[in-house]
């Protein structure tokens, strides 16, 4: 149990590293060695955990999906989750400095080994799941396109936390994310679910919170991925 | 007049070779003697028309602006500008190089020293002066924030053309800019303006189409920066 603990945290300390290599570097001039430093470690270790660079990069890039899914309880009105997934992602990126490096890596231009449309194609496919389910349930207007309303607001969340970050560090990235919800949202829910959505900004801070407390965990305890 | 001609010819090409070199190293790595050997000429000739590296980012930057805004025409309703620019930029996006250097410019993550929030705040000025005429002319329903919505429109929009250039090489850009203005335009504008807008995918390419037309300029030939 030791033993397990001792290697879930190397882990997750060997993704940290290189969470900041990346930012600070660059994903293409980042070198296994360059991790395992800043991580106080071997390359034997790093490469106990990882098969390499483009590895640490996937599991980098999965967090940002299982971070945000971790907050998300399911809700009474389908599109409601929509609304949360982005919030919560939103507060992320404002707290949390593994969160930031995932989308850094995803949008390095330099970055070509990579393949960098899988966390647009992964959010795209996670948001049309909730989009399906809603049209089921009768929440949707008639003349909505599930799949291009799902990567809409994949594209344009990803615009606006990139502007957030240039202009402001994030800090307004969870008011730029209700201003997106506020005027979108109308233009595909049936007007009974509209009236019952909640997209105000400080609802992300609220569900991790409620999330914490719920697993008793430490904000900054180890993750999974 | 000859002379004069060479002259804006050799910063057109100094420019080009700029905008090649920069998405081919990025910002950081490009050094003025690089630029100068792709456009085939002297470093000398470079610092003839531009300060240095900074100056020459800073021209491919403005690029953006001032080619969207060469194919636009004053609209009897103003909202229509905004989806018009929206339209334009996505189509030169689509079809032009010099365009897609300074959009990969304002986004290198790498490129430290430039002021990369400018391209941000320039096109936020640009749909806040069209959404305030807007809403002098009663284009607006009562509750929109014309600030908050045009920060929206080009957050939203730097990451749909990033989407769209990581899954589709650009080729779906207009497209996607459509489905942002179908989704966002009926929460701001009043019926009768919202059923006046045209917002389809092909209106870029007419545009730009009828103001070459008109000024009887060939596709490739220099603009001014």
């Amino acid at each position: 149990m030791a033993k397990q603990d001792r290697s879930v945290r190397t882990r997750q300390k060997v993704l940290e590293a290189a969470a900041e290599v990346f930012n600070r570097m660059g994903y293409q001039a980042a070198t296994v060695s360059d991790i395992a430093v800043e991580a106080g470690t071997t390359k034997g270790a790093v490469y106990f955990h990882f098969k390499g660079k483009e590895d640490l990069a996937q599991a980098i890039l999965r967090r940002q999906q299982q971070d945000t899914e971790a907050a998300l309880v399911p809700q009474r009105v389908k599109l409601q989750e929509i609304a949360d997934s982005g919030l919560v992602l939103a507060e992320r990126l404002r707290t949390d400095s593994l969160v930031r490096a995932s989308i850094r890596l995803s949008l390095d231009q330099q970055a070509g080994e990579l393949d960098r449309g899988s966390a647009f194609r992964d959010w795209s496919r996670f948001n049309l799941e909730i989009l399906q389910e809603a049209e089921r349930r009768g929440e949707l207007l008639p003349h909505v396109d599930p799949v291009a309303v799902a990567e809409l607001f994949v594209g344009s969340f990803s615009g606006l936390q990139h502007m957030s970050q240039v202009l402001a560090d994030y800090a307004d990235l969870p008011q730029r994310v209700s201003v997106l919800l506020a005027n979108v949202l109308p233009s595909i829910a049936v007007p009974p679910v509209l009236g019952a959505l909640d997209y105000c900004a400080e609802r992300g801070r609220l569900l991790i919170a409620a999330s914490e407390r719920a697993a008793g965990t430490p904000p900054d305890g180890p993750g999974t991925d």
